[in-house]
């Protein structure tokens, strides 16, 4: 590597030595204790910590103001959000920063880290991923739900209920994702909560598939809200759900009523919202 | 909860504060530095930690041999090794103590750790689950592979390989996980690859669909070997892949060659296998 500063020019040509590195970090579902041991050293020794606010109060209170940069709430300006982040984390690297570029959970689930490496590499700046305790998965284990389970799931799949499921173009497979016979985890699902579940049960899924909503999961607030494809979305309405929160649809689901009793995670009073 | 000792009698009627606590805990893909900082700490404070070979080297050459108990292994015995943990889980607890049950990647993704909870649970005994990072999301992650994409993958799922997918009562139905049109991430399925990878193409999957294996990720071992559905046999043949490994299913495989030039990731050395 050679050695000293040397003028800015603009990309090709660069040395490798005058870029700083970019870490695509998952801060895990929001107790700070779920973060790993690399996470938890990279945000310390980082120059500029770039992140939105999935992450949670909790981890984000303990980043000191002056190198945190927040890039979740920028939008209505001259670029999306997304291209912003994607623009700044290669602008910050050939300042020769040291930079995590944190994200709730895994940064490569639903998370769009995918993307961002991609722009990093085509921006030829050198990035690490470190990934995270995913929500997906964290979020049911802590309410006391197993996401596979040898008698009930041989598989689990993780989905987007961002998308409008009736509109013609979606790209997600409701009727697929019943057939597999697995578990179902839904993300960013609580608003469309009521399209999906019809969906699942047109697709075949009988109405009393145990379902659970576990919301702000390993936050101190947590709540976990539970019922049947039939009755969740009334269930959502009397708990009022809200983002974030985490929809496990299958027979797992009903594994959080057998065990709750004796579950002693730190954060889940045992109680339903 | 009541105070102080009280003599040992069998089940019931015990009080919560005779009882040791179970730890139900990941210790993700085997690099120590994805560990969470809980998992580190109780690993440390626990009084025994009941472990198979998962975890990797890195991680079980830290815990001092005079707590690590090894229940992989029990097999021929007077119980299988599942009955045998669940067993010994209850005994240690009932003697007070502190009990770490350590499990590779996430305790609750094909680690029978549901099955622990409800064992656990029915015999009374209070536990905890400390989810980890799981090897089918952080496996693909640091071979450059988001196991979700905006423009490729709307949802992700996760299946054993372990089951013959010919058997005609096979828990996994592949038609359905290839017509969700997501990911698939496949656990334990080095051996049966030849047979999934069949059943994918006569459900329809496109031959050239880009396919991954990540053997050992995270462990200084690791390697990476990439191919298509219809090459990934002889790719994973000539290249001796062995468990543990994953095998990463969909567009999001080739994400790696268009950004392994630039990834950082340590324990990848961006070559093949
Ligand atoms: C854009 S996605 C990012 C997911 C994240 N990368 C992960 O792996 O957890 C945001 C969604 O993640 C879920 N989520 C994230 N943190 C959560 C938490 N602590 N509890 C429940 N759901 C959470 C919610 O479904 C939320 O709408
Ligand atoms: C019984 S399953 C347990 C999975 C584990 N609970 C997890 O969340 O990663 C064992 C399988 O996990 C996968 N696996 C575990 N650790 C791995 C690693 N470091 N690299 C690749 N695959 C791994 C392999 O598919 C292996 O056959």
């Amino acid at each position: 590597m050679s050695e000293g500063g040397g003028a800015a020019t603009p990309t090709e040509g660069r040395a490798d030595a005058d870029l700083g590195t970019v870490y695509l970090v998952g801060s895990g579902p929001g107790d700070p204790d779920l973060m790993t041991v690399k996470a938890a050293r990279l945000i310390e020794s980082a120059d500029v910590v770039l992140h939105d606010k999935l992450p949670g109060p909790e981890i984000l209170d303990e980043i000191p103001a002056e190198k945190r940069e927040d890039v979740g709430k920028r939008a209505g300006g001259e670029w999306t959000p997304q291209e912003y982040t994607n623009r700044r984390l290669v602008e910050l690297a050939r300042e020769g920063k040291s930079v995590v570029r944190l994200k709730g959970g895994d940064p490569f689930v639903f998370g769009r880290g995918g993307e961002e490496a991609e722009h990093l590499a085509d921006a030829g700046v050198p990035f690490e991923v470190v990934p995270g305790v995913t929500s997906a998965i964290a979020g049911p284990a802590v309410a006391g739900i197993p996401v596979t389970h040898r008698d009930h799931a041989s598989s689990v799949s993780f989905v987007t209920g961002h998308e409008d499921p009736t509109k013609e173009e979606s790209a997600v497979d409701w009727d697929a994702l019943a057939a597999t016979g697995g578990t179902i985890v839904v993300l960013m699902g609580v608003g469309k909560l009521p399209a999906y579940a019809a969906e699942l049960r047109d697709a075949g899924l009988a109405g009393d598939t145990p379902v659970a909503l576990v919301e702000r999961a390993t936050w101190p607030e947590m709540r976990v809200a539970t019922g049947t494809l039939d009755t969740i979305v009334d269930v959502r309405d009397e708990a009022g759900i809200e983002p974030p929160a985490v929809t496990v649809i299958g027979d797992v689901a009903a594994t959080r009523d057998r065990v709750v009793e004796f579950l002693r995670n730190d954060r889940d009073r045992g109680g339903e919202a």
